[in-house]
């Protein structure tokens, strides 16, 4: 099995029961049930210099029912496989937070807390080499929003596939992208745009779209709401690759905009087990950047001493270990100022997309 | 002009032209130009018994020139007029942030952070009786997705009006809420519902989506995001409206879910002015209750301090002044317990669909 390849109900279901075969083998042979897991701790992350995206590292943690603790993990993983099969053949899903409440009922194997509960989902996504989509447990937040002329077809609650093109056939606040973005769910049928356009901020989408930025530089435009959640940076990776379009970030000029350029690109510590599924190495970064701040004199803040520790840690990240990237960080430790996108505003509501974007997106050889 | 009718254009325009006509009146008789506005502090909010919403009362400032911080908020109101006046002529609209950047043209009109510019177009609601929309005045967030057999037309972009039922036309997230939705960019065209019901959590809106409930229950499912936008309050108003269907509010058991609920049913004093306009009186608290968390016995975290301070204050709030709300927060306070919607979760995915949510609309007279 390979990661973002969508899996049948029936090998998925055969991954789960992997778990419990491990433990009952390790039983027959009088020995304690255990499960082996990668150390996910941040000293065991490694950047893999050929991928460009974040790995775990070589070190492993065997959980096996000596220890009271590490028993009620397992006891907790059968539980929750069992729970799993379940929704996959009635064709349920299920939020992080109602899987924690469910355990309510599992006695001893009942979570202390949902972060337990939350890591142990990614645990047996390492384990099985499945992903949560296919676990049908799905997070509490909103996937991104989405306007242009690319054109989804989606399987809806009564199993029939509807195609949305997200130009024509939706309101303003635009297509709004499902939790699971696999191809068992979600197929991208046909696009006419050169690029897409990943915007940070709410009031800068709603701008692009006012100002029909979509339609006059022939992209999509997606708002990543802050951190993007996993089917935001997912349907990236795929318009990525089967469509070929390049992805283009717009964010604030401040340090954790540039991390969400990074999980973008790179992957995040997080979900490292399933880097090469979310990461578009390809993403490029177009701005807001500290060159920006200065070029366009933009009003700006000061840096707060939290920001300026983000900087410095990046500095030492090997996701922004290029050249461009330092001189970017640089530059704005000896300006000690950061910018939002919205800021743009300064020189009137039509300024971005007549000018700003325009000049940037030159400079990387997108005219328009 | 009547509040929550729309305005035409030139309506709108007259209106601010009478901010500056006051001003300039003032000046012709030799006085300083001065604008009168409402207190907007707490102490000058009242309840209306008779409206059940919030209002200002009878204290009014006058802002006059004489002094300089007055000076500069009549300056910033004419600068406001006149961008508004442009985005109305040009068919624009922009976000509460971006006319903060904007004013950074505005010379000695500029504002000192977004909670002057914030404040300013609230006032400017007051003094003119048009509303943020009529000023073509965005927020940041979101607005609400709307899930069932319910008919909207939307006027798009190219001011063409979108039919889209929220049942058929919409992928899982369903139907997002455009900010404004007066009838001159959404319309209400048709429905086959019982009832509108709102629910406060993504997680829960998302349960009752994929378990069919607005079907089998025949009622249009809102999220609410938390605490709900102004448009999202507002579309609840117009459905109570224009179609009589009941609006039932389905939060945490929590003193902050129940604020979320006052502010739909009776107004927030931060919107006083339109409270007509935006609550719902006729809306309904369904649950979680207290009652709820020992009937059901659900799983529940302790009260924290800041909670508890919470419900004290409701006691002595008007919109909690009946004896069903001293109940619930009484008994809260006596079992020192608060309960989330998705702890129904306890009994199964189902549970709340198949058991407690017929329970509690049949006790309300809402069988299905």
């Amino acid at each position: 099995m390979t990661l973002g390849k969508t899996k049948s109900k029936q090998e998925v279901i055969e991954a789960l029961h992997g778990v419990a075969a491990e433990m009952h083998d390790k039983m027959l042979k009088g020995k304690p049930p255990a499960m082996t897991l990668p150390v996910r701790t941040k000293k065991n992350i490694q950047f893999d210099k050929k991928l460009q995206v974040y790995k775990y590292g070589k070190n492993k943690s065997t959980r096996d029912a000596t220890a009271l603790s590490s028993a009620r993990v397992l006891l907790r993983s059968l539980h929750i496989t069992e729970f799993i099969e379940e929704m996959i053949n009635s064709g349920k899903s299920s939020t992080l937070r109602e899987m924690y409440y469910i355990s309510e009922g599992w006695g001893n194997g009942k979570f202390g807390n949902q972060n337990e509960s939350n890591n142990l989902a990614e645990d047996l996504e390492i384990v099985t080499k499945c992903i949560r989509e296919d676990f049908k447990l799905r997070p509490e937040e909103d996937g991104a929003r989405i306007i242009g002329n690319v054109t989804f077809e989606e399987k809806n609650r009564k199993g029939e596939w509807m195609r949305i093109n997200c130009r024509d056939d939706v309101g303003d606040s635009g297509y709004g992208v499902p939790y699971n973005v696999e191809s068992e769910k979600l197929r991208l049928v046909e696009q006419d745009i050169d690029f897409v356009m990943a915007v940070e901020t709410g009031g800068m989408f709603d701008r692009l779209v006012e100002n029909g930025f979509d339609e006059e530089a022939r992209c999509a435009i997606i708002h990543l709401k802050g951190q993007p959640a996993r089917s935001t940076r997912r349907i990236m990776k795929r318009m990525s690759d089967e469509w070929k379009k390049p992805i283009i970030v717009f964010a604030d000029c401040d340090p954790w905009s540039f991390r969400i350029f990074a999980s973008i690109a790179y992957g995040a510590i997080k979900t490292a087990h399933i880097s090469e599924y979310l990461a578009t190495n390809e993403a490029i970064y177009l701005g807001i950047t500290a060159d920006d701040i200065l070029a366009y004199d933009l009003p700006s803040d000061d840096l707060t001493k939290s920001d300026l520790g983000a900087l410095e840690s990046e500095l030492s990240d090997p996701r922004f270990a290029t050249g461009w990237w330092k001189e970017q960080i640089n530059l704005m430790q000896e300006i000690g100022k950061k910018a939002e996108q919205q800021s743009l505003a300064k020189y009137g509501l039509d300024f971005v997309t007549d000018t700003y974007l325009p000049e940037k997106l030159g400079a990387l050889g997108l005219n328009y």
